[in-house]
Parts: structure tokens; sequence; C-alpha cells
């Protein structure tokens, strides 16, 4: 899980309450017709854009946003050499134990080939076009936030432009034209604080995940071929090593 | 038939209407010379981007995006495993049937290939080519509702200049100027309206028919030219069901 | 010709034209100095961006824009097929004649590579060549239209900007803060107006018959190496038919 | 030279300066702290972002853009058909006078190495990674003149919102409200003027004089490499036209 | 260290404060909750945009930007000629002193597998991984200095709608408008200065580094792959030197 997402929401939100607040009159800031241009616009704009089951699905990835793990490249690294150990001393039979206590379902499938005698390059193909067709998946569910983050302050123009539009016909009764305004700036408000501070940021966390569950696949992918070529522990430390940041490499021994 | 367009449209303009007419004064919404600046702007504008036929084209494009549907990626996965499983038992002329009974010309086109005893890299060649040029004819379309969604909104801005401008001008007669300037918004409000709840998601959902009709083709190479390798069930499965999402793979049976 | 260009361009300022005229006051909209701003401006900063000789092609590229014609893929199709027939049949000698009735230049060059007895990877290199440079000097065009389009709202924003100020300046004759900012706006509307009616909308034409001469050479270019690999006129046909979109394949026959 | 970048900045100036001085009162667009925050705060962020001698480099970067000489295509193509004439007569020896006289340290260096006997595939890798790390530096002058062309109008908005907080802060004396915003909008005409007339076109000429350049290097690493395998001037040429717009191909001969 | 970048940030606030301490009145410039809005907001959108640890590794992404040194170019190239005239001389084993005064451990690691006699294409594998990973954990620090230039105009922004919302509602005591604008107007005023001064420029800053640094890393692996190939200094020199800018070119000697 990670806390960052939480704390950034809560702290956002907590701030920006805090200055209205301090100022007084925060009652004008609780529109509700105000928020049903913005809110429903936006929805009505992406439910237009995507497919029912993907809108459908904007709450499991935002789910997904906050609850996900980003897997340790260290201990990936580790589990690799530890394979390449195994596969040199017993051959690959001796793995298939670990198929069944892989993590994820894209690590046992391609152990799963590795045990199967296929060779490497064919298990790199058929795992390079998985990562590939995963990452058209996970560009999607970024794509609806995105997409979300750039119709909430067109909505919120467009119910300023209603509140202006209605406020400037009424303009012989020159005492509501402040909160005739007032209320017409809501929906710009309501539109750029939730794509600032939700839809934007969140997008952008989910491509985080994306790319590291990507990484994570390729490390895995080069692992699993280098071991079928039957290369020892440490050129397949030395190769995973590649992908991690310096500061972290020594976590990793080359035996078992 | 695609529920979540229409839905979409008729919800998003139920929302904008009710924000309207609660106000009171919705007569002003409803202002024919301003629509004649926008929607008139941004047709002659699309008509000199675009050539005649593709003008004319738009309400087929629109009706697409409609009317579409998104084909089930396991009952093609299945159609191929069948086919293999034939092509295994039988040889690839059992097939010949096949082509008549195809959903689609593409479909037909690559089992007449296979048929034919055509190799797989000739195959894949002649495909590939006609994908891509799908993909050329698909994304012009496209690009058609966004320039439709780019231009409103910028004759929206220029009605809106045309308004002031003629305000401005008389601004002696303080009366008229907040009608005139209310008047002089509309534009940008239609302009803004339609490209944010019409022409931009538009765009964004035939770009989604795009890549779903895309990967199906491309799904059907693949698997087209597994089985002329004479590749089987199986394996034409494995590969296949890397373009599925992991939630739906369990659907497809490897044998007939 | 192609006249969706022209109508476009008429109806456009028709439309606007008669929005301005339908509210009286439009002799406010004529104004020299404005225009003097806008489009010199506009036409400095181009002047500086590009080279002269470019500069002096403007019209040109604009005339094309507007007298181009985009080819016939079906006929390009049946003179392939034809060729392929001829060359089957006769030899390449006798597509000699041919060589004088090309249509283009393009056409032309390619047959003389056929006929000399170059083989298909030659003509293929040559030729891609050709496309490639034709698609720069055609880029060419394109983005100078693009900049104008972009320049023109520039000028547009700084004669207002200057307008505003000089405006302000006086601000104690409070009876010409009407008709002063009136003017102001003048540059900006000359400006979005330029731009969004003919500069970008006729780059994007522009793009368009690029894309559609760059297509035809490319059929050309396929069609051509298939003729050279001596391959019969069925084939051919069903090669250069991926690139044509599936309403019009039929009106090709295979023989002649 | 080219004469088009200095008419287009005189003539750019001048046409501004008139549209300022005809309506009177151009005194008030001579305001140095304005000019002081909006250049100086531009200058300090290009200092920021690149390097001390980056930033040094920006008057010969402008000096470049005016002095620069396009080469000529024609003559090029010209040289490289005698090259090949005098390689096929006499072999690749005699053309070492020519390194001396060649126009730039290019042009000798790919001789050297015709001279030296060093076969095509050695002189295109060589020369391919010299015009690849040339486009680098060139990219990065082009990248200075942009970032200045989008700091400047930031600047220029900074400086508009300074004083209007300065001028809102004393809105209890009226009479001062129109010349503080006037002062106000000059920092945002300065930045809009430079950038759009200064910044931004003389960035375009750059990347015009970089993509000629790199032309005429493509062309002369074609013309070596075809001159190095013995090819004869006319098929020198006919490669070498490919490069070259139609109009200008018939002054080249083929032979010497 | 980079002297350009303190200078630039030091002298840029001061051309700032200049101009607004000049017209008097700087106290309405220093205003805590409108800083706390700006700066607050946008920590929390970063925050919730990026992981924990990315988040705290802002600082030290920042110091990189001012204390980063360039590598020299010609020194790499100079100690590339001095390996290849060792290796020549005494093979590949004399150059494992070397492995130990290496400058930074991707040298180390080159020179390393160098010594241990491994072949070119191995070397030039291995270290593009490497290579390919370094920029990807480059561009990170980038983009989050980018996404915090984005945040903070948009934080902005917001700040200042609720800053004209409030003023709005009690706009029944116009002598508060004035003062109400004009701190509503602070926030776009922070958002846009730290956005311009600081974080863009900044995130540019580390893209030069980032592109100096691969550089740096490309020229390594040409030159410890050219001496892998037994390639003599001069040969080593000549390719190294195009990376180089022409006027750098004469400092390096052939011989050692």
């Amino acid at each position: 899980m990670d806390i960052a997402t939480i704390v950034g929401i809560l702290l956002g939100f907590t701030v920006i309450t805090a200055a209205i607040v301090s100022s007084g009159g925060w009652q004008i800031f609780i529109h509700l017709p105000s928020m049903a241009i913005t809110v429903g616009g936006m929805l009505c704009a992406t439910l237009i854009h995507f497919s029912l089951p993907q809108f459908l699905g904007i709450f499991s990835v935002i789910k997904k946003t906050i609850i996900a793990k980003i897997p340790s490249q260290s201990q990936l690294v580790q589990k690799m050499v530890n394979f390449a150990a195994v596969n040199r001393r017993d051959g690959a039979l001796a793995l298939e134990p670990e198929i069944r206590n892989a993590d994820n379902l894209f690590l046992g499938k391609a152990l799963q080939m590795l045990v199967d005698g296929q060779d490497a390059e064919q298990i790199r193909e058929l795992m390079s076009l998985e990562i590939e067709n995963l990452q058209d998946r996970h560009a999607r569910g970024k794509k609806i936030l995105e997409f979300m983050g750039a119709a909430a302050p067109a909505f919120g123009m467009i119910g300023t432009l209603i509140g202006l539009i209605q406020m400037l016909r009424s303009l012989d009764s020159p005492e509501s034209i402040g909160s005739g305004m007032a209320v017409a700036l809501l929906t710009t408000f309501y539109g750029a604080l939730t794509a600032n501070l939700i839809f934007l940021p969140l997008a952008g966390k989910l491509g985080l995940y994306s790319k590291a569950e990507t990484t994570a696949m390729e490390m895995t992918v080069e692992g699993i071929c280098a071991i079928s070529r039957g290369e020892n522990p440490t050129t397949v430390r030395e190769k995973l090593q590649a992908f991690v940041s310096q500061g972290r490499r020594q976590e990793v021994k080359a035996t078992i």
C-alpha cells in the first residue's frame, strides 16, 4: 500500500479547506448545482469516450493506485540468482516446485516454459507479447484518469459560462452581481481542484506503477532467458543489476 | 451497439439543461445567430481542411461510434483454436467451408490464403499491409472529429469577439451592456459544450473501436500464421491468450 | 480541383459577415491600422522564420491546396494490373511506350528503371529515397501555413495589448473607453479569424494531399516492384487493393 | 547571408512602432523597469536552464541565423558527379588534391577516407555518427531560443501580476487605475513581442539551416559512398537528384 | 559545480525583488496563507503523483542540478586513446590497474569486462542496458521537477479562484475590492514565479546533465568496444572525436 497517495489527498484537501475556512464564509463553497454541472458533465463525457465496462472499472483503477505494491527489485534479482544456481546444479526440472510458489502468474508462466524446456527465444517472444498487451491495458486506465483531468476543468468553464450569462442577463439588479459571479466561478474552482489534486496526480501514479511492474516483468524475462541458456548465477546477477539503481545493488549475493 | 455513448450524450445534455432551467431565464440560451456563427464557422473550417467525400462521411463516422460492436476476444481465440484443431486433424483444405462463414472480410481473406497453401510469412506480410492501411483510414475519421472539437471553441471565441466589439461600440447605452455581453458569451458556451460533450469524447470512442478492431485483426493474423505453421491448438491458445486480459482467459478450451 | 476548399472559405466569410452585418455597425470591423499590425506582424515573423524563396512560395503553396487533384487509387491499381499483364505476356521492354504516357515523373522514372532491367530492390531503394525527400519538401509547405496560423493570433494579441495600453493611458476621458477597447479587440479578432478559417484548415488540406500523393507513390513502388519480380496480375491486384478502402475494391479487373 | 531574417526583424519593428506612434502617446511604451523584469527574468531563467558556455554562446547562435549560408544542392551534386568521373578515370588517389579544396571539414574528412581506400560501409558508419552528433549540437541552439521564446511571455505575465497587485493595493486613488494597468500590461507586451518577433522565428530559421546542412551532409555521404563503390557519374547523379526538388534538377550535367 | 544555476536563481530573485520594492508597498507580496495554498497544494499533488522515496528525493535531485559536474569530453577521448595504446602494446591485461583508478563505476565495469576478455558485442549489450536504465532513472527526476512546474501555477490559479469567490461574496463593502483582488492574485504570482524561475529551468538543467552523462557513457562504450577489437589509437580517436564539437578536437594527441 502506498501511503503517499492517501496522505497527499488528505493533506491537500486539508490545506485548501483551511485556506477557505480561515477567511470565513466557507458556506458559499458548497453549492450542489455547481457540483452537479462539473462532476456530472465530466462523468457523461467520460461515458461517451470510453465503453461501459471501462467506465465502471474507474473505481477499481483508483483503488489500484492506492493499494498497489511496487515489487522489490532486489528480491527479484535474488530470486533469479537462486533459480540460476538451482538450474546449474540440478537442471531446469528442479525448478518445477517454484512454479506453484510464484508470486504472480507472469513469473509462473515463464518458469513453466523454462521447465518445459522451451528455448530462450521462444520464452522471450511469448513473454514480450504478454508484456506489450499488459502495457496496453494499463495505459487505458491512465488514459481514463487523464481524460477526467481534462474534462473536469472544461465542464467547470462551461458551468462558469452558464452562470455568467445568467448573471449578465439580470444586470439591472446590481446587488446580485457579486454573489452571481462568485457562484459562477465555483464550477471552475471545482473543476481545477479535482483535476489538479485528484485525477492528474492519480494518473501519474498509475503510470509509475505500470512502469515498475513492466520493469519487473522485463527483469523476469531477462533472468529466465539467461537461466534457460544455462548462464551462471554471477552473470545473471550482473545482467539484472543493470536494472537496479546503484545504491541498492549491494544487497544481492551471487550464491545461495 | 454501445449504450454508453447514447446514455452519455443524453445524460450530459439533461444535466446542462437542468442547470440552466433551474436558475430561470433559459430563453437567453437559445440564440440562432450565435449558433450559426459557431456551428457554421466550424463546418466551413472542416470543409476547407478535409475533402468533400470525407466531410460528407462525418455522419457515417458518428453513426459508427454509436452502433459499432467491439468484437469478443474470447470467441476469436476459441475460433482460432478450433481452426487449429481442424487443421491438425484434417488439413488446411478442411477449413474451406469456414471462409464463407467468416464474420468479416478480413478473416475470410486470411483463411483463403491459408487454404491456398500460402506460407506464414506471405500471409503476415499481406495482412499486415491491410491492417496498416485500415488504421490509416480509421485515423482520418478520428482526426475529423478532433478537428471539429478544436474548431468549435475557436469559432465560439470569434463569435464572442464579434459580440464584444459590437457591445463596446455602443457603450453609451449602459443598460444594454449586460445583455450584450451575455449574448456575446453564448458562442463561447456553444463551442465549449459541443467540443467537450460531443466531438472530443466521440473522437476518443472512435479511437477505442479502432484499437479493438486492430487488436482483433492482429490476433487473427497471429492465429492464422500459427495454424499455417501447423502448431497445435494448445500453443495457438497460449499465444492468443497473451492479448486477452487475465480475468477472461479461463473461458477458452484447447479442444473442440 | 477541390471545390470543398473554395466553398468552405467563401461560405465561412459569408457566415461571419452576415453575423456582423445583421447586428448593424459593421463599419467598425474594417480598421486598416489593426489589419496592418496583425497581418504585417505575422508576415514579418514568417519572413524571419523561413527563407526568402520559401516565403515567396506561400502563394503557390496556397494555390496548390486549391487546385491539386487527389489521384484515383482504383485507376492506379488498374494501370499496375495492366502493366503486370503486359510484362507477363511480352516482357518488360513492351512497357517502354508507357514511360512517355506516364501521368507524372515519378511513375515514368519507376517504369524506366523497370524497362532498364533493374531489380526490385534497386527500384525500391531509389524510389523510397525520392518519396522521403518529397515528403520533406511537402512538410515544409504545411509548416509555413501552420506557423502563420500560430503567428496571426499572437500578433492579434500584441495589437490588442497596444490598443489596451493606449486606451488605459487616457482613461480620464471615459466616453472613449468603449470604442478604444472595441478597436483594441479587432486585432485579436483578425488574428483568430484568419488562423482558424484560412491558415490552419489550409495546412490540414495540404497534409491531406501530401498523404494521398505519398500513398499513390507507395502503391506505384509496390506495383512496379511486384511486376519486376514477374508476379501475375492477380497477385499485383491483391497487393495494391490493401491500400484501397473496401467499398472501392470491386472496380478493378485482374485482366485486360 | 540571409536577407530575409534582417528584413523581417526591421520591418516587423517598423510596423509595430508605426502602429504605436500613429495613435500618439508612444512615450508610455518605453518603460525601463518593465523591460528589466521581462528581459532580466527571462535571461536568469535561461542561465539556470543552460550551462554558462551555452548561455554565452547565444549571440553566436543568433549571429549564425543571420549570416549562415544554405549550401547549394545543385553545386554539391555537380561536385559529386565530377568526383565520380575522376574516380572512374584516374582512381580514388586522383581525388587527393580535392581534400585541400573542400569547402568544409566534413567533405574533407569523407574524401580523406575515400582516398585512404576505406570501404563504403566504414565511411557511412563514421560520417553518420558525425552527422548525428552535429544534429545534437545544432538542436541545443534551437532549444535555447525556444526556451527564451517561452520564458519571455511567462516573465511578462509575472511582471503584469506584480503591476496589477500594486495597482489594486492602492485602489483608493482611482485616477491612477488607468495608468497603473497600462504600465502593468507593458511587461506582457514586451514578452509577447520579443517571443513572437525574435526568439520563436529565429529558432525556426535555425532549424531550417540545421536541416539544410544535414541534408547536404547526407548527400555528401551518399555521394562519397557511391563513388567508393565505383558507381558511374550518371548513377551518382540519379541518386543525389532524389534529394533535389524537381524544378532544379536540370542544372547538373553527368559529365565534366 | 555549475555556477550558472546559482547565479541565475539569485539574480532572478534580485530582479523581481527590486521591481517590487522600487514601486513601494512590498509588504503585500508577503502573505503566508497564499504561500500555503500554492506551495502546499503543489507538494500534495506531487506526493500523490510520485512515491514517497521519490518525493523525499526531490532535494537530492535539486542539489544534483547545482553541484553536478559535466564530464570533460576531451579528457575522456584522451583516456580512451591511452587505453588503446596500452592495449596494443601490452595487451588487455595491462589495463587491469586502471579499473581501480576509474572515475566512475561505469568506466570501471566496462574496463573489467575488457580485461576479462569479453568480446565487443557482449560489452556493448550489457553496457547499453546499463545506459538505458540510467536514463530511465534520470528521466524520473526531471519529471518530478516538470510536474512541480505544472502544478505550482495550477494551485496558484486555484488560490486565486478561492480569493475571488470570497471577495465577490462580500462585494457590498466596495472599499475592500482592491485589496481582496490583490491578495487573490498573489497565489497566481507565487505559482508563476516558482514555476518559471525554479522548477522548469532546473528540470531543463537536469536534462542537460543527463544528456552529457549519457553521451560520456556512449563514448566510453564506443571506445572500450573499439579497444576490445584491437583498433589502433588513431582510429579510436577518430571515432570518439565525432562526439566532440569541432572547436575542441585539436586537444587530443593520438599517442601517449
